[in-house]
Formats: structure tokens, C-alpha cells, sequence
């Protein structure tokens, strides 16, 4: 508690799982380890095989830690699957794919969980044993778990993105242990720095790896009235996600498929907004919702992709002045 | 327990690990699933990383599946340790090794006993997905856990085993929790079975493998007052173990080191013993205890070596008459 009251970053991001490490770690390659807070969507995490996985901190573990497998998409290179192989033999279940090597992370992880720690510490000592150097923090310590509402009922959100590949219509989301969830200390810590010059929020699905961080009680209004900047970049580009069913959720909502749509879900709490070049002619309508606006390359196919762009996001919020505070 | 009461095999085997495996893939050849049942020590079971490991009962299954690793001596053949040298890298316990495939086996078990299964039934469970048709119980559903008595205080079994590779000199055993533990119903079962004709201890470590089944409330006398003979088979061949720390545990605790010193340690319940051909000088002794000797080669070296000293274990079995019941 002594240590999150005393980090005090200049900048915290709010990520969801691939998309958001990249930027994420573009953030982090230009910033120090005391600037930057980020702070990981656990809606999705999920008890599996008697493991508590946490599928959007993981990412971002191995993002920073350049042990991802860029080309798979997800979990980590040279990775192998001799348990999987194993555990399918015995029957067990198939659905969810568990790397041998990214098996260990969960492993840790449950066992630490198990014995009382929280997943602040638990995710705090990973990413050190990762040789991370810069924060990392789960959006809570309570329980929060997205579940999709679809016409033929709700379903838990690994069994929608994975067994369903995403394939039923989508009709609203539910953020189960939201209302007595607290943001995790060090985020909160993060929020009240003295030293916040940014809010960003990564170009991660809007529906389910931001709305679950803005489900917790108050965030949504502290995030409005801060005195720092919010931007967000875009997670749209030309139309589609370049990964996820953001675009699908979207559309299936009844939202406009496109970075207007995307930032008219965040329009009370933010303040800039970083658009892809191909997307260029919607800068006006965004600036038409109040919002500033950078047009760059958003789509980050390698390590300097992920600078360029988390400079690009930085430069936009030094532009914005400081809000006042909001008129009661 | 309807089935289980219905289970009547012909042949109990009392087995540990590595050693009683062979003996008992020996019986599976020559005997019909329903003519044998294997009993499984569990008090070297433990708890590691959050998993339930049974190592004597995954010996057996892997032995039985084929799927053992010969070359070794333990563990699955083809294994990989990935999970391992990720863990390792994480700063987690590199003491206990376990294997990608092996993994899946702690995995299902774990998640199925904290589901409220008994370890009966999931040993039953995992043994069928292995695709044994020969039955395998652990010795109780409570649990037993060895723990070594040493000069320098008393050890968890595996940290004895494992961790400090057998070095500390034994003063004695204690088996927690066997007062108040039960046989499993199978095994239960299997000893009240009418179709019983032998009881065989297969040649496992008496101390560490053979006693935590003994130390189970009733058992010995159980076995003494059986009315179908009781058989050893030696684990000690020219004054050494093949495997483990059989012959240094009988010499430090002021045991003769020879197969007359393991069956002394069963003499109120044995009436036959298998001796190798190397001690074969050693019989004449072994009948002044009362017992009938077989002498054969004990080493099994391959498949054909379990079925041959298989056989001769039954062979003597069928040479022993009833017993009367003890005179009151």
C-alpha cells in the first residue's frame, strides 16, 4: 500500500489483451518504468482446469517481456504443446489452448493466488520474475467477469470468444462483481499521481477490455473529471478490427462501424483521439464531438510501429491543455 | 460402491512405484481385468504447485499404459519439460520435475478431487481414459502422507526423496493421518472378495511403499487372518535395492540388509516369498520362517521378464494350501 501511494506515473494506460500490449509496449520503450502505469482489462480472466487465467495481463507479460508469438497472434514463441496433446488424450478439454511454457505462468499464478496474495502482487511478482521493468496492475483485485447477452442467452465471455469463435449475435454485455469491485490500489494510486500528464486508452475492443476497467464503481466519472487529458486510439481502422469482433460488436449494437463510433462510447470522459491514416476524412467528425485529433499510422506491424505510435498518442496529449474543472 | 462391492478379483497386488509397476504390468499380462486388482500406495503423495501428485499411482499408470519411460526409470516416455524451464525462469520450485505430458495427469486429477471426487474414482477415471483395463485403487481415499524421521527431525517423504536424495540416515517413519484413514472400497472389497486367492506384495520399498498400506486401522490383521495366501516378492537382490533406498533404509534402522530382513518385516502375514536366484543360499532360512520359497529370476528386464516372474509368483501362490483360521 505504501509502495502504490508512492508511484506516481505521469501516464496510465488502460489495455485489453493483443492489441493494447502493442501499444502498450511502444509506451514503454519511451517511457521511464516510473512514468508509465498500465493497467490490464480481467474481465476475461477465467478459472480453467482448476487455474485462474488471465488472459489480457498475460499478453501484456509476454509483449513486454518480447516473448510473444508475433505471427500465432497470441501466447508465447517457441511454445509447445505436449500437455494440450496430453491432457486431449485423457479427455480433457480441448477449447482452450494452454502452451506448455504459458502453462507455468498460470500455474504461479493460482498457486500464489491460493495463498492469499492479491492479484496486484501475484501480477507484480510475475512481471519482475519476467524482468519487466515497468508496471503492470490488473484494473481490480475483486472479481469482475465479462458475460455476453446473446439471443439465445448469456454466455461466459471465453466461451463466447473461443468455443463460439465469436459467431452469436451480441445484444448487451453484463460485468459480473463490477458494482463491489474497487480498482486495484496502484491504479488508483495511478489515477490520483500528482505527476498524470495522460489517460490513454489502447486501441483494445471497447465493449470487452475497456468497458469492464469503466465498469468499476466511479471510475467512469473520475476518469471525466480528471484534470489530465484522455485520448484513445483507435482500435478501427478502415472499417474493421484488425483483430477481435470489435467491428462485429459494433455493428451488431447498432453503432456506427468506425472510429466516430468507437469514440462517441467514450465521448464524456475523453479529450483527444488518435485516428488511422486511412481514416483520415472522419477527422472533422470527431473534432465535431470536441475532440482532438492526431492522423498517423495506427497499426503497429513491429517494434518501431509500436514507438512511433505511442509517441504519436504522447504528442497528442501534451497539445491538450488541462481541463478545468467541470462546472457543477 | 455398488460396483465396487461387485469387483471380485482373484489376485490383490500391494505395489509402490518404479518396482511394484513392473510386477504389477506383469500380473495385468497374465491375469484378466477382473481377476486383478492393484493397490496403490499413497502415502508418498503430495501436494506441489497447487496439483495432487500421486506418484505411485502414476507409476502404475504409466507402466500399464505403456507409457513409461524405461530409460529413466520414471516418468512418461517422449516427455518434454518446457513447462519446467518456464517455470524455472519464473523463479518457481525446479526440485520436483514435471514433465509437459505428465503434467496433464496432476492437472485432471486436481481439478476433479476439488470437484469432490474421491481419488477412487478419479484413479478409475484417469486409468480408463490410459485405456487399463486392469483396475487400480489407491490404498485409502484419506489421506496418508509419509513423513521421514531423520537425527536432524522429521521430513515430508518427497523433501526426503527428492530434495535431499535419500542422504539423511532414518531413524524411523510416521504415516499422518493413517488412524483415521480407511482401505478405498475396492480394496476393501477386494480382500473380502470370495474368489480371492492371493495377496502379492510386489517387490517395493517395505518402509516407504509396502508399510503406509499396512499402517491403514486393521489392515495388517486383515492380511494376517486372510484365508487366501500372502505372498512377498523380494525388493532386495545380492544386498542392494535395484532401485531406491530399500537396502539403506533396512541397514540404518538395524535391519539385515538380504531378503530374510524384508520378510521379517511381513512375517506375521506372509506364507510364501520370491526370492532371487542370486540369494538363493538365502532360502533355507526363509522356510525355518515358516514361509515357502520360490527362486527365480527377480529382475525383470522387459516385458517378458514381468510376465515370467508374474508367473512364478502365482505359480507359488497356488502351491499354498488355505490357510486354517487362527486358532482363538
Amino acid at each position: 500500500m505504501t509502495e502504490a501511494a508512492r508511484f506516481a506515473p505521469k501516464v496510465v494506460a488502460l489495455s485489453g489483451g493483443v492489441g493494447g500490449a502493442k501499444l502498450a509496449r511502444g509506451l514503454a520503450a519511451v517511457l521511464e518504468p516510473d512514468d508509465l502505469l498500465i493497467v490490464a482489462n480481467t474481465g476475461d480472466d477465467f478459472e480453467h482446469l482448476g487455474l485462474h487465467i488471465s488472459p489480457d495481463i498475460d499478453s501484456l507479460f509476454y509483449a513486454l517481456a518480447r516473448l510473444n508469438d508475433a505471427e500465432r497472434g497470441w501466447g508465447r514463441k517457441d511454445e509447445s504443446w505436449n500437455f494440450m496433446a496430453a491432457l486431449g488424450a485423457l479427455g480433457g478439454p480441448a477449447w482452450f489452448q494452454l502452451g506448455d511454457r504459458d502453462l507455468a505462468t498460470h500455474v504461479v499464478r493460482t498457486q500464489r493466488l491460493a495463498a492469499g496474495e492479491s492479484l496486484t502482487d501475484v501480477t507484480a511478482a510475475l512481471a519482475n520474475a519476467f524482468g519487466i521493468r515497468h508496471q503492470i496492475v490488473p484494473m481490480s483485485d475483486q472479481s469482475v467477469r465479462t458475460r455476453v447477452a446473446t439471443p439465445e442467452g448469456e454466455l461466459d465471455f471465453q466461451r463466447y470468444f473461443v468455443v463460439e469463435q465469436c459467431r452469436p449475435r451480441v445484444i448487451g454485455f453484463r460485468f459480473v462483481g463490477a458494482e463491489g469491485a474497487r480498482p486495484s490500489p496502484v491504479f488508483a494510486a495511478g489515477l490520483a499521481s500528482p505527476r498524470l500528464e495522460a489517460v490513454v486508452i489502447c486501441p483494445s475492443n471497447p465493449f470487452v477490455s475497456i468497458d469492464p476497467i469503466l465498469s468499476l464503481p466511479g471510475l467512469r466519472e473520475r476518469l471525466a473529471t480528471l484534470s489530465a487529458p484522455v485520448i484513445a486510439v483507435t482500435p478501427i481502422i478502415g472499417g474493421a478490427a484488425l483483430k477481435g469482433p470489435a467491428a462485429k460488436m459494433l455493428a451488431e449494437l447498432g453503432h456506427e462501424v468506425s472510429p466516430v463510433g468507437v469514440a462517441r462510447r467514450y465521448v464524456d470522459l475523453l479529450d483527444g483521439f488518435v485516428l488511422d491514416a486511412r481514416d483520415a476524412v472522419e477527422a472533422a467528425r470527431l473534432r465535431a464531438l470536441g475532440l482532438a485529433v492526431v492522423v498517423t499510422s495506427t497499426v503497429m506491424r513491429d517494434a518501431e510501429g509500436q514507438c512511433a505510435l505511442a509517441r504519436a498518442a504522447l504528442e497528442l496529449t501534451a497539445t491538450l491543455r488541462r481541463r478545468p474543472a467541470p462546472v457543477e
